[in-house]
């Protein structure tokens, strides 16, 4: 590993006394390094933006080097920017002034392995039914093609989208808003055990730190830097699921939306992602997310009705055809006559349509075969909308 | 009026004769006026594309006067190019070759004026309780507005549009896919009722002809041509709904659709517009649909979350909030230390806090007041996700 024990101890002392996206702080680390601008720091150095009185008094009372201690003691690890072990996507928040200075990382398996291929799924903690159950059916087929999805071990969405994933075998990273530690919400603790133990857990705050509410915002940054493309199941309009989608967006991500019924408040939000941001895309299905995400090659099959045997036909057999009646039988020249076409027109069809076993020949008049009224009476009434012209 | 007698029963004529969306034969009318192109037909002219046999031979057992007559009989009229009561943008049509020869007309209004702001509300004959609830809300608040809705008169979606609009008591368009005297489907016939004394019913097609497949088709044409814009409430992968937004989208017609569920195979063509074409609008309100169709002013209201006081603060002070434990009491300091912030800003912080009576100062300590527990709780668990971050 490149990462000096010194620089690992100035990383951790830094997601100790400063909240993540401090820019100012994050722009003097790049230009100093770590270790340097937490000496600055000690020192009561003028940083430009940077709240140097606040991050002095909370450093009087950190020991980076105990929080490496106090990880190690629940099986969790410093992953900073140098360590093989560190998703070089994540950087990409630097672009934005948000980079983050390191994570803390508990579980089984490697943190840039296990998000080569992965997607975020989020959304409200009070999900519905529908949202739960779509997050954890999306979540264990995108397990079943092999790609990870991260999400943030909250209620709701969250919890099904791990749970989904859990149940197919396969790889899930959990985000937290507080310490590494810090099993939240408590009633998730099996939850928790299980992603410590079988996937990732990761965190930017000092072991033991409690959850606060702007936590949990640029902890989205990271759910969204750690994945290809994030999803939004469901969200009300005023959600923090909107800002992990902003995050995405800004990072060069995917955003996409899984849309509902326009009755449910839970849907309104990727309703609204879905009308003011043109980039945003709806998924209906994993398929869907990974041919959004995914290279070439993973295009989604595109499903279709049943087909039928006029499907094979032409407008103008078709349309003749339309002009055989069901129970009796009729001339070449009334049929041309109720088609619409010249009867030589209307010879042409109907052999076509007695190749095809729609029609048959008696005498010299023509009638409708049992399977052509069957194919007849299975597009008739209510289905008759079920014909596709492809203008578009 | 500026239309002949004999130009009408020219164009009666053309509509027997012909299916609608012959465009070889509509260049030819556009060229020689229709009283010509009928004389071309009956002396077996040869018209580039037009199959003039098929048109000859039907043209021997048509009258267009009869067909006036017969029309009359059930209070039906022709509405021809020319005709004060013909709506300009149906000739968009022309654009795309497919152009009417003139409108057989039922109803008390006039079509003119009955489409001057018209949305198109179309979908499948098989809608659930979901999609023709919506169509018959969204319907009754386009009519509340004055927007009257044009659609097809068919099962499902497009009886619930028809009957949301009547029970507003606005206004609303019935486009036939057979005679104007044929009321199909059968069952429909007190809606088709309703619509020919109170709305209107419009046809192409010779009274008492037979509904036929490919007529659902073209008739299509006209539901989209006579209204702003089509929306789509519910459709199969494969439904003809689709070709109505196939020819909206031809002539420059607003596409939107109505999403739903991703379990529901009724709005899964719904999803696949959205998805495939970008110029088609997700719609989840009658405003919205207004919004898109109409004119500057009739943006849709943008309805969010509930306010609370914090929204009301700055993020530092919310912050510092964050940091005031809710039972206990604590000193500037450990609220500082807590909050991540230095002293000075955490006591300007408390101060507005206080202010705003979410805490309160007793001695040298601070604690929360009824008041900052109850909107800290409001926020907290299940409900903490609903902070935006406007970011995007």
């Amino acid at each position: 590993m490149s990462v000096s024990e010194d620089e690992r101890i100035a990383r951790a002392t830094l997601l100790h006394i400063s909240e993540p996206a401090n820019s100012a702080l994050i722009d003097h680390v790049d230009r100093v390094g770590a270790v340097q601008a937490v000496d600055d720091i000690r020192r009561g150095a003028s940083i430009e933006g940077v709240d140097i009185d606040g991050l002095r008094h909370r450093l009087q009372a950190t020991s980076g080097a105990a929080d490496i201690e106090r990880a190690a003691r629940c099986g969790a690890r410093l992953v900073c920017p140098g360590d093989e072990e560190w998703p070089a996507p994540l950087d990409d928040l630097g672009w934005v002034g948000r980079a983050s200075f390191g994570l803390w990382v508990c579980g089984p398996l490697s943190l840039v392995e296990a998000t080569a291929t992965s997607v975020a799924m989020v959304g409200t903690r009070t999900a519905t039914d529908y949202g739960a159950s779509v997050a954890a059916d999306m979540a264990f087929e995108l397990a079943e093609r092999d790609w990870s999805v991260v999400s943030g071990l909250a209620f709701g969405i969250d919890t099904a989208a791990h749970r989904g994933v859990l149940s197919a075998g396969g790889t899930t990273i959990g985000v937290l808003a507080c310490g590494i530690d810090v099993p939240y919400p408590k009633s998730n603790r099996p939850l928790y055990d299980r992603l410590a133990s079988e996937g990732l857990v990761v965190s930017e705050h000092p072991p033991g730190s409690a959850p606060q509410r702007y936590r949990f915002l640029v902890r989205n940054r990271i759910i969204a830097a750690l994945s290809l493309g994030t999803v939004v199941v469901e969200m009300a309009l005023r959600s923090g699921a909107r800002s992990t989608a902003s995050h995405a967006a800004a990072i060069n991500r995917h955003v996409m939306c899984v849309p509902g019924p326009i009755t449910s408040t839970m849907s309104g939000g990727c309703h609204r992602l879905l009308r003011e941001r043109p980039e945003t895309v709806l998924v209906t299905s994993a398929a869907e997310v990974v041919e959004q995400c995914g290279h070439m090659g993973d295009l989604a099959e595109r499903e279709s009705g049943p087909a039928r045997t006029r499907d094979l036909l032409g407008p103008m057999v078709a349309r003749v055809f339309e002009g055989v009646p069901v129970q009796r039988h009729a001339n070449v020249a009334g049929i041309a006559n109720s088609a619409g076409v010249s009867v030589p027109v209307a010879a042409a069809a109907l052999a076509a349509l007695a190749s095809a076993g729609l029609v048959e020949c008696v005498g010299d008049r023509w009638a409708m075969t049992t399977e052509g009224r069957r194919d007849r009476r299975s597009r008739s009434g209510a289905d008759v909308d079920q014909l596709e012209l492809d203008w578009w």
